[in-house]
């Protein structure tokens, strides 16, 4: 028999608006919410295990709940799957967007450590972002990265948690289709030059103009933050600091803009393989 | 001596607030507010006129007043301008941003016919979107049109105003260093067409690969919604319809992004002139 929530006292679903809200309930249970019928397709597709499906009937049948569960069983056997209907009014306290999609899952998240990288080929493209802050960008940051089919994309010294709901949403569930790490940035810089990647990093200052270079090794494109750029870290231990030649009155682009057009020439001089 | 307005209940303050909110205000005066410093001094430097300004002078000195003042006496010997001291209520029911300015401007509205464009080149590229809906892309795409110095931004179908707050506040300014203009889509490939324009449109469908084409001749790069993209009128006008290569499992990127990787690949071929 399928499991209820129609009380908003339940403390299930008390523990549910904390993984919705709360950056600590998400790293403490190692779970998140995710919205929306495509994005958890996505989840199952990029390996993300589900513990519970909520749905609300009115707005999402039977039909759909069934493909949804079918998917979770094929990418594991052992796994108990709860499903719980809920009230109106349980789901709309749980659910971000305004047109509602009535289904919303509890997943694990990842190990998003740099050590479970694997990169897909053995000449990799790796954009990476420095203490990126509006979910906006980097949700942005992450959909440039999957139509690039970039090798991996590392977020160093993260301000939110990258299963934060505005991340999941702005990025159209590109949060799961990408190969995800996060670090510190030594770590990182460590990491890459361990597995001899060029570094790029998008600089103001000592920076030569970005489409002088040659983006056809191993290449890790690094920006920073739109207030203060990227730290000296980063530009001390660049392989070159690049910059995108600006002539206006303000030359801020912004930072998902700025990564779209370094990550797109790295593309095009690799005949976009 | 300096006016004051110290009440919600001021009639004066309550249009002010109608200019905040509603398009539908700013449409009928001609009027719109200007929030910051530096932001009313990229308008006077983009020759915008200011009737008014409201500081708070806590957070506002008689130094930064002066400035700004002697800015818009150099732009027009002609005009008076109010200056008006507010309360802190006043000022925050007024103010956009969390990080008080204490400085609001009323500006007048510029007339953005077509008509009115004025090329800076005999070469011009130009970038045009179309029925863009959220203030955050739009603001993305006016710094993008700063950077990369256009000729022109001009706006298909508009939905937002462009003197909307949230839009001024996430173009950093950029919506008055830009020249802009609106109009319909027919009047705009109207335009395009008497000004022997190529017209390049970012589309999925039918499309050659954007790198593929030359973009040195008199171009405007038209991108649509994220949601629909381009109508058929763009696309069955089009010089030609262009795609970027995408490789992933959305190929859904941010339409400030795709804008961004299109116009610095005409930059590059003009060699950034």
């Amino acid at each position: 028999m399928t499991k209820q929530i129609t009380s908003i006292q339940n403390p299930f679903f008390q523990q549910l608006v904390l993984l919705k809200y709360k950056s600590k309930a998400r790293k403490t249970s190692g779970l998140f919410l995710i919205e929306g019928e495509r994005e958890i397709i996505l989840a199952l597709k990029g390996d993300y295990r589900l513990e519970t499906i909520l749905y609300y009937p009115k707005l999402f049948s039977e039909e759909q709940l069934k493909n949804l569960t079918t998917q979770q069983l094929n990418n594991s056997t052992t796994q108990q799957l709860n499903i719980i209907e809920v009230s109106k009014e349980v789901y709309q306290k749980l659910a971000y967007r305004e047109t509602t999609e009535g289904v919303i899952a509890v997943a694990k998240a990842k190990n998003l450590s740099l050590e479970n990288i694997v990169f897909k080929t053995e000449n990799p493209l790796i954009l990476i972002a420095e203490a990126p802050e509006k979910p906006g960008n980097i949700g942005a940051l992450l959909r440039t990265a999957d139509a690039a089919n970039v090798d991996a994309v590392i977020i160093a010294n993260p301000k939110p948690d990258l299963y934060n709901p505005n991340i999941i949403r702005s990025s159209v569930g590109c949060v799961f289709t990408n190969q995800i790490a996060v670090g510190t940035t030594s770590e990182i810089i460590q990491f890459l030059k361990e597995n001899n990647i060029n570094i790029f990093c998008a600089a103001l200052q000592a920076s030569v103009e970005y489409h002088t270079q040659d983006y056809t090794k191993p290449t890790a494109i690094v920006v920073g933050t739109e207030a203060t750029g990227l730290t000296n870290e980063w530009l001390e231990n660049a392989t070159q600091n690049i910059i995108i030649p600006m002539q206006g009155e303000i030359d801020s682009m912004n930072v998902s803009v700025t990564a779209g057009i370094l990550i797109f020439e790295a593309k095009k001089q690799r005949n976009f393989l």
